[in-house]
């Protein structure tokens, strides 16, 4: 699986055996665990899988690596969507899963700090007897190193906000083993650089995340969600953008069209309208979200959405989350044997009715399924084109169709990824997004990580 | 005013006079406006002042200073507290404030791109009958550019966040000249490293910015503010404490101490009764604005608060709040001739009441007045000294009480400074709040600023 023409990194796999023992791995099985995430990209194995426990050992591990200049990997849930955790180089991979202790939870501060290896859902169970969560929520059950890496967001981003705005703090191991937090607790701060934010979003290329602080917010007291269907998906798109401008709080705005909605229906037995349909829930008090939900049932009315379903129980709403959270396999059953291609594109929500409609459009001129969903708040969608791996002229229409769809977005001044992140996959299309921007953003990883081997190959080419 | 041991630069004036005409000025006069903020810091004129009125000619003027290594420093309104805008080692100072231009208003995207040099008012000015307000709010009206460089936040942070979470985007010119677009519209982007990140808060250390493309909010169906007086500060603090830990979407909760409320009565006519006192207000409809207050308005009789007085109406609420704005100025009232030492920190908001009855108990102990007040809802307060500048134990005794409430403030996980920056008063320390986070910092200066040009001997010496 490994390129005849890499390096072997013999000097370092046998320092890193000398620190870790049997946590350094070199089997077959447990490298190609580790050679792919949950994208369309070609695996390619790293030589060996480190498991640390601390802070300190990734600090050794990568010290190692660097004097050998060894590439490094970090790898949390493998549930990236770009190929970010790809050992396209080869290298060490750091699996971060054995981290996942949860450090500290301040209830009175509504923030918590976890090693990078706990997942989302982990932190949520551990917090929910004291009133708290976190609401960030890709829909997998990530890491939350994982998710601060890729500065993820998902369903519940329109009103919390992303891993931008949810990461107070960061323990990193830099390229040279160097340990740095980047932050303190306090809420706000004006003292020099925002190291944070430096590395929220930089997928692995400028250090390994070992340590996050997040932010917490207590359970709402009252929860109600409800999906609602639409002639036509202009009619959707519209609502919500008519909702986000009157500052109604949405907890949650999301679309699926009628492929989706189709597809689910199949996955999980349910019977939805087969038409565009939002997925909405409101956060508040009781008479708050009452309130809420009386406003945005109007706007949904004046475009013509009918079959309003509520779901106030925690059981029924469970079901409702599921059935979003399953789009994903639910589009995979639609074609038997297919592998996903899951791209994503936001744009600026004025824009948003007229990318999605030219978007499928587009998808009429093809005969591989692309079902769409989106956080529709944030002008955020996804598409998951269906394809046949083995088939060469369906990969090149998919490429196609989203060398497409991220142009559109661009052209209207959107970003080529809203939550997925460049990975591999949206490699080629940075320097139209960013311009000038990019050469900064290189001299940023050659001044942060000279030898490039902070996950090669990803974000950019150096 | 320059020292004599400075370069002269005289072949960049040269060729700046060239480009700008009669918009480079070497005058004393304007050297000298150009050579303070309003902090205590001892003002240094730059050799010349540049009134651009382009992004391109900001670049220009940055590439002739970079040829010639002569230091930049951008000026916006000169309200800096931390000596930001202070030409230290000469060179020449970038007024921002003929780029006054509204660039493009996006209402339907909730969003602006102004000119570096419009200030918060203006465009607040420029926004109100669009039903749209810009809400980060320092007190003075700074320029949106000044804002950015400065990571400044204010008031309304609570609810709206800093300019960390308003700034979607910026224009940059960099230290060689080069023209940067840091971000797209679009809400959220998982495309690369955070450049809008890297120059928010950067002070003028990494490039001058030209642009910024602002968040913007509906203006709310319904507001109503409030003043209420505790029995002690203690008891404030921890009702503003319950107040955000239940959740309540508190516009703004600003604590002043009764040092400052007598100062403001005095000042501004009022007769608050002398106690430590929250303002407050509430943003939503009118149902939740109720609500809220009925809420808040319990909480604050648990702590034994009294004295509720109400504004509804928009000129009463304005009068409230200049009061509040006008605290510095009061505060300088309270002392005739005195110099104001203006200072912030922050805190995790569980430590907040413990920090502030401390930092009270060691004013008991001095005889320079500093009057309190805080956006308490952050964990963020000030102190202003009122001191003789020509005295030099009053200074001392200053720095001795700075250097404290720093040092008590990163003891309790907080930071140097909340909002005002680090400039030069806060430079020293930096080392204890981050350790290796600062050579990560000077790490990305030498990066993108290898010749030390822009403004130099700020955040950090090189």
């Amino acid at each position: 699986m490994l390129a005849n023409t890499l390096p072997t990194h013999d000097a370092a796999l046998s320092e890193l055996t000398a620190l870790l023992g049997d946590r350094l791995s070199t089997g077959d099985a447990v490298r190609e665990q580790h050679a792919h995430d949950e994208s369309w990209h070609h695996p390619e194995a790293p030589h060996a899988v480190a498991f640390p426990e601390t802070t300190q050992e990734v600090s050794e591990i990568v010290t190692i690596c660097a004097r050998h200049g060894t590439p490094v990997i970090p790898f949390g849930t493998g549930t990236s969507l770009e190929g970010q955790v790809v050992a396209v180089e080869g290298g060490v991979s750091i699996d971060m899963m054995r981290m996942n202790r949860v450090l500290e939870v301040n209830a009175e501060d509504l923030d918590a700090t976890v090693e990078a290896g706990v997942t989302r859902k982990k932190l949520n169970a551990f917090i929910r007897d004291q009133g708290l969560f976190f609401p960030v929520d890709p829909g997998a059950d990530a890491s939350i190193g994982g998710m601060a890496a890729t500065r993820a967001s998902g369903t519940n981003a329109v009103r919390y906000g992303t891993m931008r705005e949810s990461v107070l703090a960061l323990t990193v191991v830099m390229a040279d083993g160097r340990i740095v937090k980047t932050a303190r607790r306090a809420r706000k701060s004006s003292a020099g650089y925002d190291l944070t934010r430096l590395f929220v979003g930089s997928e692995g290329t400028l250090g390994v995340i070992t340590e996050v602080t997040v932010r917490l917010f207590g359970i709402p007291e009252a929860i109600s969600a409800a999906t609602v269907s639409f002639p036509d998906i202009e009619s959707a798109v519209n609502a919500v953008i008519i909702t986000i401008q009157s500052g109604i709080p949405m907890a949650r705005i999301e679309l699926l069209d009628e492929v989706q909605i189709e597809a689910i229906n199949a996955y999980s037995g349910l019977d939805n309208p087969v038409a565009p349909t939002l997925f909405l829930e409101f956060h508040g008090t009781e008479a708050g979200v009452a309130e809420q939900a009386e406003r945005v049932g109007e706007i949904c009315q004046e475009f013509g959405a009918g079959n309003f379903r509520w779901a106030t129980q925690q059981e029924d709403r469970n079901k409702l989350w599921q059935a979003r959270h399953d789009a994903a396999w639910a589009a995979k059953a639609m074609k038997p044997g297919c592998s996903l291609w899951p791209t994503d594109v936001c744009v600026p929500i004025s824009r948003l009715a007229e990318c999605i409609v030219e978007t499928k459009k587009d998808l009429e001129t093809t005969t591989i399924p692309a079902p769409l969903a989106g956080h529709v708040g944030d002008g955020n969608f996804h598409l998951v084109f269906l394809l046949d791996r083995d088939d060469p002229a369906e990969c090149t229409e998919a490429e196609r169709l989203n060398d497409r769809l991220v142009q559109r977005a661009l052209a209207m001044g959107g970003t080529c990824t809203g939550e997925h992140g460049v990975g591999l996959g949206k490699m080629k299309f940075l320097q139209a997004e960013h311009g000038e921007g990019l050469a900064v953003m290189r001299q940023m990883k050659t001044a942060l990580d000279p030898q490039n081997i902070m996950n090669p190959g990803k974000i950019f080419s150096i």
